[in-house]
């Protein structure tokens, strides 16, 4: 493993692998510093500190130097083209890139003119993707709930503005489940040609009805058009996941969330606060299926030799 | 000690105790790292680069990792609420927070969700409190000073509005000072009953007459209702403190200042710069109490083993 | 070496000790700690990410503490004077200044006021001088043509708001160059008598013939006033560095530009990216030669023995 730029390049037993060295690193007292000496950079042209955060986290607990480029309020680039911009920064010695951008086309486009000992890490792009949310909501379900190929699996929302939902349904289909089910109001529901193997339904007492797990997702009001507004009590009385209606669902279901939760508008405080939410789960396995990312890439890079 | 919230919560010993940590630690070559693979996480939603750069300095010098979290001009908390703010950033693996709030209670209200293993610190809260500051006072007073009980103490200036007077008085009060006075305009004095023990006029030379230290505050222009703005040059005739004026004081008296300093409004230059000023050892002190502090609490967790 | 305000304090010799500490650093598979336990702090008045990151990267990898003051949009200085902002960072326990700043003569007084052990480095000054990039630039032409007093430097485009012209022509000079050339519409030159060992001119084929080293330069819109700003095309038709206009120069001459580089208006894209560039190796060398100015300075100053 190289980047991660496309989850579509990562075949089933990768994933499989990149999981069970993120068990291992959790459970190590103390870690090989296997980014020591490595120099990551946050590049991310939208905000988000909740993410860059969990990169940084994970990239300094192996030992990396990590700097935060304030891409969108700096004169960073001062005209300069983007390419330009990524080789300025590779010649002063940065070993990785963590991107977030707006444009789909960006992080690929990186992973091209990147030179060959340089790692490119896609941090969400769009509504396009989100590998590394893809990979720790499947974590996730695997840590609680085992084959993937076994499960029933319903996400709620508004799918459409998403890289949430493309990068986790993309992540688990490569891991083999085969009741992948949408539960959106019309308006957010992506075409359905889009997802040929995924059911989409309007009702989700129906949607979620035997499911193994619920996974709520937060409505993306900076990405919606007017037109694509809701009006939120009527939001919440047909989609708001609530403990009555969760009953719906296995009793042994798990309920997740991206976060930041809209408490009382995706998800009720006592399914949000409750014993099936695995959210704050979610948030740590962020942590964790990073640092299993900079470490295998590390070694596979010979960036460090144990 | 396993949160630094109040100073209500430190009896004279504890507060004696950390300054005898601050001092043994003051005089080492090479601090053991007793922050080592913590991250300590700036939740600053007031803005403060001057403590954030204090404890940021503290908290490296033990070896801890800092996380500067722009909460103020960040997309943050994105219409979460501040609880799951917390959580999420405890379940990321922060293992401190440093706070600063306008709002009362929100820094006991994170006391209170935080994990069994994560600590609190308070680093500004509104115009009722900032503890670092009130120990790093009390802390430059003893080390030129001594015994608390025989000081006469004067306070100089916009009490009303400091939370750094509140937490000063406190931790003098708590160390046994007999004798404190606040001097300010009267538009600037506190409520006589919020602070019996004090003495309080608008007379600087009564005010300071005796006096073993004499300190002065920032006119928190920021926090000033109109009603509330007195004229520069009045408040400068009358409580500017001047080589002169100082005479009233003891002839050993310290000045102090809490910094930034408005020079020739608060304080004249021939007394900021003069020899009776000690203002950048507050300064100085400032990291070593944060580093006590840090210290204190990571060996009371049980977070480093000597 | 105590500080680096002034390319005017060095010596040739000074300079070539410089550059050798760094092709020494620059080989060394792991460097020594010189800035290990110190802290540098980054003070930029004027934004530049680029620059700060430079610094960054080289403080860091000889394990220095980094913290960067935005003290730009920061309330940092809250009406107090320059001086005590030093002295409040100084007491603080900072060892280092990297300052830039659009006013002349800022970074000299901090020279002087700063504490015997504490070092001062000019980041940028106005458009007066950038002494870092002189360097960094002096350093790659030394490595690619060897003896400066038998070389023929260009530096074309918009000389007279550049600190980067006027630290590299300093630098240059100091080093010995005979033959120095400004080539520039005459808005953007500077006045005859300020540089009366250079050679002015308006013609890019004239001006370039016969040259080992053709450096553009970019054109500061930000520096512009109304009546200084070209017709971008007429900038183009006769200023553009192009390779049939290149052929001017010697057949084995080096091509340099500061970056960001405005493609197609200061260099056509076949010269950036042709063989007779090394613009990516200005970038890495701007790395190198802070290193080496930091571990120089470090040493010098008995931070740090090996």
């Amino acid at each position: 493993m190289q980047h991660l730029i496309n989850l579509s390049d990562l075949s089933a037993d990768d994933i499989h692998a990149l999981f069970d060295r993120a068990e291992v690193l959790a459970r190590q007292e103390r870690l090989e510093p296997s980014l020591e000496g490595r120099h990551i950079a946050n590049l991310f042209f939208e905000p988000s500190t909740r993410t860059r955060v969990s990169f940084e986290l994970a990239a300094r607990s192996l030992g990396g130097s990590v700097v935060n480029l304030d891409v969108q309020n700096s004169s960073f680039t001062k005209g300069e083209t983007l390419v330009d911009t990524y080789r300025t920064l590779e010649a002063m010695g940065i070993d990785a890139f963590v991107v977030r951008t707006a444009q789909p086309g960006v992080i690929q486009d990186l992973g091209r003119v990147v030179g060959r000992n340089v790692a490119v890490f896609n941090a969400g792009e769009g509504d396009a993707a989100h590998p590394t949310q893809g990979l720790l909501d499947a974590l996730t379900i695997r840590q609680h709930k085992g084959n993937f190929d076994q499960l029933s699996i319903a996400i709620v929302g508004d799918v459409s503005h998403s890289r949430v939902a493309r990068s986790t349904l993309r992540a688990l289909s490569i891991l083999g489940c085969q009741d992948l089910r949408i539960v959106a109001p019309a308006a957010w529901q992506p075409p359905a040609q889009q997802m040929p193997q995924v059911v989409i339904t309007d009702n989700l007492e129906m949607g979620i009805q035997g499911c193994d797990v619920v996974m709520a997702l937060r409505i993306q009001n900076e990405r919606l058009r007017n037109s694509e507004r809701l009006d939120r009590d009527q939001y919440v009385s047909h989609f708001c996941i609530t403990q009555q209606r969760l009953a719906a669902a296995k009793n042994d279901a798990i309920v997740m969330h991206p976060g930041p939760i809209n408490r009382a508008i995706e998800i009720a405080d006592e399914v949000a606060d409750g014993p099936q939410s695995v959210i704050l789960r979610q948030v740590s396995n962020g942590v964790t299926i990073r640092r299993a990312l900079f470490d295998t890439v590390a070694r596979s890079r010979g960036w460090f030799d144990s």
